[in-house]
């Protein structure tokens, strides 16, 4: 990488605020541009104000905003930031194809399963890194972000067994340097081996807290303290747990009961998936739900309740697609 | 039956007020006694107001009103009306005891499946008359009653394998009178040989649309619009009629189109679980379908997504608890 380090964020919800904030904070003299759809104006005017517990009031002003990324081409960016959500109706790797040139590093900070294969496949010369992020924050208006105090990225090279070896190089070495960035911006990183592993590992919470309280309806105390939902939470849990292992990715012993102390841990709290039904957006149902039901069924694992968990959610986003009309 | 016809109604919803009516019209001079309990005052002072496209509109004064079966004791009733909800907190049994006498014919005109079972083994030596009713009737308001045009009483008695053939000849004789006051009010009335296959038949769309719709927040019509609400049904119509194969009631072929037709051709609609859950009141879940799963676990049929639409609506029900604290 030389001269400025030029850093395209697409996506610029919580998350995508965040980490914008922490490759300004570890690399100051980096560009950064955004790509913001719902918040364009908010951006454009006022930029992002951040509260956060960890890093302090903070006010984040990009070098440019846009509305799209036909817009937001014909510069070379040596990182592309995704934190967009997962949709069926914005697949990833052509929202990718005005921006990424031969030097581009794409990182993707999104969750969900099997969502790394299609821009894999789409960008076959690019390093490609892929993290899942636990963190607690919010957009409470356009521009204007919460932070709680946990802010912990899990990374790595997209290693799964499809992927060349020559790819695996380059990756590494994107991902020494981006690591290194984000360090100097203050966030807890962990550089993982196996990040099919680490999405599993997620889903086990985002498959399960995230669906019931979604769901039903409550947040993560109330399905702690409802019995029928308890078991709705540890059932899911045990599915996911089984279709990983079937997949030759097996769970940590105990992970299902350290989900559940962790939560009570917490304290209450509203997923944002709920957020998002609540909000009348798209909830991310095929990441979270379809693509490890997929690979269950493909390893010949029944998985009935994240099945009807997922055709529930679908119908929830129906309700929501039906009332924009 | 010698001398003046005494009917006790237990439960004055929609239900218990149209078969109010319709004794009343089959035997003008029947002596009719209330139990209600939400609607207690309303029925106290005014009786029960019916708008019916069927009967016209009509008034019923019963000549007693009680809050509890212990306050209605000390009278022979010749027949008892339940229409109540079918709930743990309200076994029958425990109710009926203060009111029934050796002579009474008990009438079960309730939802859900295994209903009969605790009733006839409370009261061995009475007569037990069980009965589907396919209606559309609402209370508006307490002690105002609104009823369609469709008014159709599948009636029988509990001749389950368990049920002696003593049983069965009292049960016979009483079924021949009481449905000679149902035809003489004017109502729809069919006898089926086996009631438990009728509850397995009318299950096909109380465990499938009536959840579906509660689940969603939905009426019938978007549950036919919604491709995932559609799909939940379908599987969860499947799942009965496996379960009611296993046990030994085999539903007609075509019985899952034509419910479906069938909710296509009676319009828009939103069940009364639905209309329960809105109404901040606890929904009949175990007769609905805890039962219905029971019986299939027991002859070895998966019914998973009974089971996570059953655990979702106990967490439906517990929310409504929770509010009500």
């Amino acid at each position: 990488m030389s001269g400025q380090l030029s850093i395209l964020v697409i996506g610029l919800g919580g998350i995508g605020s965040i980490y914008s904030l922490v490759c300004k904070r570890g690399e100051p003299n980096a560009k950064l541009t955004f790509v913001a759809r719902s918040n364009y104006q908010a951006l454009h005017d006022n930029g992002i104000s951040i509260k956060s517990a960890k890093y302090g009031h903070h006010h984040v002003t990009p070098d440019a905003v846009f509305k799209t990324t036909e817009d937001a081409a014909g510069v070379e960016y040596d990182y592309i930031l995704c934190t967009t959500k997962s949709l069926p109706n914005a697949p990833l790797p052509a929202l990718l194809r005005p921006v990424v040139s031969p030097n581009t590093t794409i990182v993707m900070i999104q969750n969900g399963l099997g969502i790394e294969q299609p821009v894999a496949e789409a960008f076959p010369e690019n390093a490609l890194l892929t993290c899942t992020a636990y963190i607690g924050v919010w957009q409470t208006s356009p521009g204007n972000i919460e932070h709680a105090k946990l802010d912990k990225l899990d990374i790595g090279i997209f290693a799964d067994a499809h992927v060349a070896e020559s790819r695996k190089q380059k990756d590494t070495a994107a991902l020494d340097k981006f690591v290194s960035v984000l360090k100097a911006g203050g966030t807890d990183v962990t550089v993982l081996e196996n990040m099919v592993l680490a999405r599993w590992q997620k889903l086990v919470w985002n498959a399960s807290f995230n669906v019931v309280c979604t769901v039903m309806g409550m947040d993560t105390f109330q399905v702690l303290a409802c019995p029928s939902a308890t078991t709705l939470v540890r059932t899911l849990m045990e599915e996911i747990c089984a279709a990983a292992k079937a997949n030759g990715y097996e769970l940590p012993a105990g992970i299902i009961q350290g989900n559940l102390d962790n939560t009570h841990t917490i304290g209450p709290y509203k997923p944002s998936m709920l957020l998002d039904y609540e909000g009348g957006r798209e909830m991310e149902v095929d990441v979270i739900l379809g693509n490890p039901i997929a690979q269950a069924q493909q390893a010949g694992v029944a998985v009935p309740t994240l099945q009807v968990m997922k055709e529930t959610l679908e119908c929830l986003n129906w309700k929501t697609a039906e009332k924009k009309k």
